[in-house]
């Protein structure tokens, strides 16, 4: 029960930071079809924060599958995580008035990488609380994906410095990586019951 | 478990997306009753979208009423969805300031065309999980307003050039063809309880 | 599970709308303690939609107690009940910003009568599943409240133009009449139990 | 059952709270790093909020597992508190807009000072319910946290006036007081379990 809470407030908080994010997307005052063409970057950088956001809520869903009882650093991890994706609706509206800007290809970069560090520490809370011989840590492995996009995040701050569409085109990269459902654990827990 | 998560949030989704439209129904700088007669095009194309929402609301419910297992493909069809319907604030927020216009009628139609098919492809997934002789590939049957449904959408995009009144007609129509609640989960739920 | 997910989604929406009008509480240019006296009659409206919603919410969480299958008559009046309350942020900030104005009073209790409408064709749809001798057909019995509020709020409105406080005077006595939690469901399911 | 939707509800306006007050840190005009200076006070404010209102949900989470019947009289209690932890998101704007000025830091003071009382009420209500000997009333024990909290926020109302900071580093000490989770409620369950 005490899980479901935590799954209840995470979808909550996930579900309004990727609505709250459209309210950016304002009616533009024309009424052709160019009139939206301003829209442009704001619309895509929308499209790039929903992956995301979607994203984490896949892989949080299955994270917290593997969970039984919720400790107070779990709690505090999760909402340490919720606290990085809330920055997303700002991260996104700066990206999406000024695009091609440098800094805040970089700022958003930033906070995909506190978001991925704040997912690390829950994923490290859970383990913790299960022991190291845990389905979660079985299923976690080598972990990848986990371990390649921070590191491209990293990356990504310098680089949109350069010019702000590698630090773009890395986080799509990053993006359409995870976008394949992490089987891992699905793979692990059916392991288990056969 | 997993497909209470998948409804919690989807309902969360859809609850911010109805209520984030009423933001739009801005409070009038007069105290006149008159006052109220430049909000009634906001007033009338938010109730168009909220019927729209309803009827989304609706029908996911008894979609997802049968299913059991959700599968990555379910969940980021899902997500898809969602994605499209969360278009439907700046929509409304553009016909609602411009009600007569061409463009935004078109674009309306566009939108409900997207989230028409991304409901298609929902109901796909969760039969491909299914297999084809699933209760749901059989309620469904030939699902003659699925099928209407896009085509008026899709006719209602360039008539809404000729005069914005058809394209508003079409969606209104569309919109009281489903409220009229979708009887054929119910029944073929109620024949195999039988 | 039906009547979960109906629940979950009337709270969702139940919880944005109360939560949204805060938002036209916007904080004062001005940084001494006088800089919050014009914000005082958005307070008091924000006060009493609270209640109101309160109230709502808890009348419903009791109404919804006695449901067992949910039909699409009660969906439908369910967010017909939903689609009037939803007005209730935008009918509060008009009076918040013209508090003593006569229209904006005479459009708040239309919305509260619209309401109290809503909800009792909400009460008639669960009978109608529940057949005449159901026990929320029992519990309501003879209803005065029910019966009283929409009576007072069809007074308010004309009474607004003759002052505006004799409206704002009914609305906050009609609210206090219902801060009396609804005992009568309360008795008669505890009457069965016994 | 009852309490689930309790659960819900709260759980929903909690979201809706915390995430909408990043709505208050808006995207900057300029693109260059020294663009987001300006918002580092509104940045700050929200961290401050959003760590008590964790604080609050994490509590809140805890006090309602020991809660077995909801009565009219928890439900009213857990929405004055709701009422007050509503207004974060205004008071926090206000202090995020103008960091060092006394009058709003003061306010700031005073809604976290009747949360804490609407806390204790509730906890009372909630106590009242299940008798003097409950389970809740033992894990309480001393409550010196408790205690403690409403004493500092009452000092520190006119401390603000002397100096702001003075407020806020008051403010900063509580939440850190409470970010250690409250183990009494834990240990008491364990204990009986045992």
């Amino acid at each position: 029960m005490t899980k479901n809470r935590l799954e209840a407030f995470s979808d909550g908080v996930l579900a309004i930071i990727i609505t709250i994010m459209v309210l950016e997307l304002r009616a533009p005052q024309g009424v052709e079809i160019g009139a939206l063409k301003p829209l442009l970057p704001v619309f895509l950088s929308y499209v790039l924060s929903f992956l995301y956001l979607g994203i984490y809520w896949n892989n949080h869903h299955h994270l917290l599958h593997t969970v039984h009882h919720v400790s107070g650093g779990i709690l505090w991890a999760n909402l340490y995580l919720l606290f990085w994706l809330s920055l997303f609706p700002f991260a996104t509206a700066w990206i999406g008035e000024n695009h091609i800007a440098p800094t805040p290809t970089a700022v958003y970069g930033f906070i995909l990488l506190m978001a991925a560090m704040a997912y690390y520490i829950l994923q490290r809370a859970i383990i913790a609380k299960q022991g190291r011989a845990s389905l979660l840590a079985a299923a976690i492995g080598s972990d990848w994906k986990g371990k390649i996009s921070p590191v491209l995040y990293l990356a990504a701050i310098p680089l949109s410095f350069v010019h702000p569409w590698i630090g773009h085109g890395l986080y799509v990269f990053v993006a359409l990586l995870w976008l394949i459902p992490d089987r891992r654990i699905e793979r692990a827990l059916a392991n288990r019951e056969a």
